[in-house]
């Protein structure tokens, strides 16, 4: 499913168009950040600095900023609760790279490998809690219902990842519990969250949640898609972590299904046995390419990114809904 | 400063005394407890009720439900409350066995040792999520702000700890911060809640807070003195911990200040460059003996502890107030 270059192009524009229109309330919310994940204990800000600076692309306090702005709103509380949902993002990949053992985020060292698990998994509990502090001063119980039932539906969708690891019987749907946990979860809170600040009718409430819940999980196959691409430069993450690390992954499910008796032991012994040696990435890639499950993968991604699209419409077009349109190119884009 | 057994039992008693005052709701909490914690993902509820189970004394939800009943509450907001309480403590518990590499935890395997270190980060994460669940359906931005200020607190105090740990030039005032934040933080925001939910006069809250900050802080130097104790029967954890982590506590500051070079030498190659032989625990051990350092840790625990009891002078002498003055004895007699 290859895609011209200028399509890429601009799906890369459709971020920079978003980015543009909440200009001044991204540099709010990161002024926000940088304040609130101030404190004494100097390790903490030097920790948390690392990963906020290390400069992810912002997306999802993007969303919640764009989705206010999508719903007309005019005050200031969706900088603030941007800023909480990238404390908890922030959070979890923390605790993430400890639960993965991940030596790289953002194509820069990760905190735990540069500071440590210990300090990794504390300054996240700090970052979470200052996430509720921040809410609770903002003041609204039903942010803060939306916001502290993501966090354990992510907390869940981890765990179970963790319990289907390792195991070539786990099926799409486990999987598709997990994505929906883990990831699309938070956008979907992220974006609902626009329109409770504006204060809209329900529908215009459930139309922002799917849309960043069908985001959120286009993102994650995407993701998952990259991590046995060709190339890893796109990524700033290295080729071949989920593997290695035996993520049982729609690629992998896709390719099992498909696959022959031998392909399914190899899939048992490198996955589940753990046992793998310096070809069985080039030969699990090779698989996963013979079985079409990486262009499936992302097919499945667009179609997810559809719905994201569908739910947009239930508000009228306008430079805010086409660059939200735009973010679902975007990340589809990036598996292309 | 021996103690008689007379004293010690009658110190067992306190807590008996306050469990059996709110008898009713503890057992109201605890099915609240094992209902909130649980999850479809099966790993949450087997992970979390391996610890909640093993049955710690319940100590600070019994700190909220005894401090409403002091305040005269009528309701069974208190109820939840104290479980969010106990969900906390329980989060911190799995991540600082996560840090400290903890094989045991009340007597029993920790977590970490039994289900691995990825489950108790996520598990913790989620148990910390729920608590906030639960704050939200009580609905007090008060409460919510009480506790949200205690998670930061934590975090901070137990990264403060980490950024010590190893360190003989940690002065007591760093120490005591360590101890204010990891341990007094909770025991002072249980107590408050307690005073929160019956919507008493700020003067009842800010006695209730000063009690169970004052307890929390003899409690954490007991506990500390107690690592260095002959006996580790009494404790359900095994003496010497802390010094093989190099955490830099009372008993050592003490003995540190107090001894000659040739001493000081020994707590910088065993605690500073962490070689450790195995004589040395002993020798550590006789160290904090001849210095007097586990007696005036002792003290000083009793002094926090006279403060508590003057806290609670707030309030009319009864049954509620006896009870939660004992606990004061309780905590101290620990260590006798």
């Amino acid at each position: 499913m290859p895609v011209s270059d200028a399509a890429t192009h601009g799906a890369e524009d459709a971020l920079t168009a978003l980015t543009d229109l909440v200009q001044a309330d991204l540099e709010a919310c990161n002024r926000l950040i940088v304040q609130r994940m101030h404190s004494p204990v100097a390790l903490i800000p030097q920790l948390a600095a690392h990963i906020v600076a290390a400069g992810g692309k912002r997306l999802r306090p993007l969303l919640t900023l764009a989705a206010a702005q999508l719903c007309g709103y005019r005050g200031d509380r969706h900088v603030a609760l941007a800023a909480c949902v990238e404390f908890i993002h922030t959070a979890t990949l923390l605790h993430d790279d400890v639960v993965d053992e991940s030596a790289l985020r953002r194509g820069q060292a990760s905190a735990n490998a540069l500071f440590g698990n210990k300090p990794s998994v504390l300054v996240g509990d700090f970052l979470f809690a200052r996430a509720f502090q921040v809410m609770v001063a903002d003041g609204s119980l039903k942010v803060l219902a939306i916001l502290s039932e993501a966090a354990a539906t992510i907390a869940e969708g981890e765990v179970l990842q963790l319990a289907t690891q390792n195991d070539t019987t786990t099926t799409q749907a486990q999987y598709l519990e997990v994505v929906e946990g883990k990831t699309a979860a938070l956008f979907a809170a992220a974006t609902r969250i626009g329109a409770v600040v504006a204060d809209r009718p329900e529908a215009e409430e459930a139309a922002l949640e799917s849309y960043g819940r069908n985001l959120g999980i286009a993102f994650q196959l995407v993701d998952d898609a990259l991590d046995y691409a060709a190339e890893q430069e796109r990524l700033g993450k290295t080729v071949g972590d989920d593997f290695r690390e035996g993520k049982i992954t729609l690629p992998v499910l896709l390719a099992f299904e498909r696959g022959d008796e031998a392909e399914r032991g190899f899939w048992r012994r490198t996955l589940e046995e753990r046992e793998q040696g310096p070809e069985d990435l080039a030969q699990a890639q090779a698989l996963i390419q013979r079985h079409g499950a990486l262009r499936d993968t992302v097919a499945r991604a667009q179609a997810y990114g559809d719905a994201a699209l569908a739910a947009l419409e239930a508000f009228p077009d306008g430079p805010v809904r086409r660059a939200l349109a735009g973010i679902v190119a975007f990340c589809i884009a990036r598996a292309r």
